[in-house]
């Protein structure tokens, strides 16, 4: 299907690709356009839409597109089509356009929207005042039903959603709410305020948009009315920004596990300087780190190597260090991701360490005696390793199970701790986390198998 | 405020707790219900709630809870309690209870309820069936928008979301689309065929959860109409429900990667053997995989340990394996989440291993020059371990640079590979990975440095 328009468009047949296009929904046609080479083309595909169809549209498109378009349209085109999105949609466009695209596109649209653009320029990135727009609707406590109503349908083609209703005071402070069903089915002559709930949930302009999505969750709303230090509705946040900002977090806090620095490009539109950038840091900080567990086996080397046991201990290294980074990791990881989604908080510490101490006994348990039969069984038996018998078998393992239980403390307690000085649990996760396990697991290791081997 | 409740509910003031919970949240009611401990006080508090809100606050407890207060209700009540909740509520409820629990809450509920719960029981987990709702909205084509109007007045306090209407010919078969706001600004004459959207989104009922989330993602929409092969509308799964499956997807993706099997229980609920049955068979895996980075080391260790450069050679194994594992981490972790959102499928393939080549490159020189740079520094100068020379830096670094862009292929290319061999990407990654790691960068340094330091 779009390889057919893609051919159409090559083959300049427009009026068959009006057709097609004006059938599509306008996250398709963005697709669409992305695919598209000749910037000819794709200038003229999207003078094929109509003004509103085309505000969605662009609104769907990455920036560098975006910057393609509007290079080609006049001021008076630009004007329109930033009057036609809506207001969170032009905000976003505005903040990734160079200096000289935003001088234009806010010269040109009228004052009334350059006004409300130029306020939201102002909140903090990440804030509910960045994500929200100021397309609601807002009715009068002391209407009547019908009243509100008539005034739904004559705002309503302008308005991001009418699912929900807002109810201000004269000096519009937030009072109540109501969804577009309260009102449909309420009598006519009704007052708005007594239909109203006025247990109304909102936050500020102010608030992290992860807490405005703990709030979507814990609720299930559709919309949340974001008020400013007075209590004054000043706009509100959709779910679908709220399906965005959950995507957008899960992304950073698998970023921040992998020891990687979260972008917001999508991968492939990411340039391989900056790629390089967001990996480098972490990999070079890990590296060095690793200088400490290159001492430490350098201290004990002379009598870990020496002796009988000498092969067998420096081979079982990896294993060891090994099981209590990934040990580690699953506890780390299970902890971040409860805190991310509000499951587990620092109030929570003790239950928290209380389970992993019982579940890393288990653990600890399970393994050692695994790790105690591999080594007779296949390092011993079948491959013939020297230095295996009973007495390394059993100090090794016991390092395995007191390996295990350190990872699964230290795992579960570092990300709360975080949490609670402020800091982000995902970044000291992974690389902290590990480098501190290497080393005591190692330290661990290198104490016991000195104590009793040598 | 929830511990001046829990308190008040403690010396027994129901008409105080009445009057709070009242004007309480039904997420927040569950919530404060989670944490009443004694069984009496709980059900007291429940049957405190009119029937409308007690069937939403039941819909948002966790099972064991709703276990208790079921075994509390008479047959009536219990039926009451199922045909007031949400169909989808219900068959969560359903689904989650011991079979004596089910039979009693099948037998008592009314037989179009229990008709339609028994229907939702076939439908496969994590199928766009198994999180549909039956409760919406449908309207004929032939219909004037002022009958539309009336029926959507008439049903409306019964349906999950009247924000979308659906429209059916005769046969039940999906034909349109439209939103309230459409049908609430329209002439009350107009017909119904003449302002629907034809070009509806739908999906089947066993469409996977991950395909809807992707649908919900690409068209911005609240809700989206489920159809059986016939393409008779049967369902609708709303945007509440899909961000739970979202943040279930991203949880499990996090889970895997860090080793461990995905539970659909919060962690603080999770028992001690559970959560040792879900990380045990991956550490262990894990555990006994490192025999062959053993076996390796034992191969090269008469080698490896002899001769000058013995202390250095060893020490530097953790820097080596541990840079391959992050490095790959790093590529890993980027591809399963670029394809979990669906930014990256696996047409893109030579792209993204044209990109990982370029990007490993510029890491592989970066971290090369630094690790030749630290071999001689620090450990070198400052902490004078013996066999550091340019030669032995040289090696080191040098497998450093290979092992780094082995890893990143590898890490970028099995997670494509998995998908496109219908496995689970996320799965496939960490353990996996690390442990093909693991050995490749081992022989890597191995062979490097037999053959050019001993």
């Amino acid at each position: 299907m779009k390889e057919e328009i893609l051919q159409f468009i090559e083959e300049n047949k427009w009026s068959i690709v009006k057709k097609y296009i004006l059938e599509m929904h306008g996250s398709d046609i963005a697709d669409l356009l992305d695919e598209i080479e000749s910037p000819l083309n794709l200038i003229k595909v999207f003078k094929i839409l109509p003004k509103d169809l085309g505000a969605e549209v662009f609104s769907y498109l990455d920036s560098e597109l975006q910057e393609k378009i509007v290079s080609t349209l006049s001021d008076k085109e630009l004007a329109s089509l930033i009057d036609e999105m809506f207001i969170d949609d032009a905000v976003d466009f505005v903040e990734e356009m160079p200096a000289n695209i935003v001088e234009r596109a806010l010269k040109s649209s009228n004052p009334e929207t350059r006004a409300i653009i130029n306020k939201f320029l102002k909140y903090e990135d990440y804030t509910a005042g960045s994500i929200m727009t100021t397309e609601f609707i807002d009715v009068k406590e002391n209407m009547s039903c019908s009243t509100a109503l008539k005034r739904v349908k004559k705002v309503a083609t302008n308005m991001e959603t009418i699912n929900v209703i807002y109810v201000t005071s004269p000096e519009r402070i937030l009072s109540g709410v109501m969804s577009i069903r309260d009102l449909i089915v309420a009598d006519e002559d009704e007052k708005i305020a007594n239909i109203m709930n006025e247990n109304v949930i909102y936050a500020g302009t102010d608030t992290d948009q992860e807490e405005i999505a703990r709030l979507f969750r814990h609720y299930g709303i559709l919309a949340l009315p974001i008020v400013d230090k007075e209590k004054r509705l000043v706009g509100i946040v959709t779910v679908d920004d709220v399906i965005d900002v959950i995507d957008e977090e899960a992304t950073e806090d698998i970023a921040k596990m992998a020891a990687i620095t979260p972008t917001e490009k999508p991968y492939l539109k990411t340039s391989t300087t900056k790629l390089w950038l967001t990996r480098v840091p972490w990999l070079m900080l890990l590296m060095i780190s690793a200088t400490f567990t290159g001492l430490i086996i350098n201290n004990n080397e002379s009598t870990l190597s020496s002796g009988i046991y000498g092969i067998l201990l420096t081979s079982c290294i990896p294993m060891i260090m090994g099981t209590g980074g990934n040990a580690g990791g699953q506890a780390s990881a299970t902890i971040i991701r409860g805190i991310a989604v509000n499951e587990i908080s620092f109030s929570d510490f003790l239950k928290v360490i209380w389970k992993e101490l019982r579940v890393s006994l288990l653990l600890g348990l399970s393994l050692s005696i695994v790790c105690f039969g591999k080594i007779l069984l296949i390092d011993g038996l079948i491959f013939g390793v020297a230095g295996v018998d009973a007495l390394s078998a059993l100090i090794i393992s016991i390092s395995m199970f007191v390996t295990i239980i350190l990872a699964k403390i230290v795992g579960a307690s570092l990300p709360l701790i975080a949490k609670k000085c402020h800091l982000d649990p995902a970044v000291i996760a992974s690389p902290f986390i590990t480098t501190i396990l290497d080393i005591l697991s190692l330290l661990v290791y290198c104490s016991l198998a000195t104590s009793f081997l040598i």
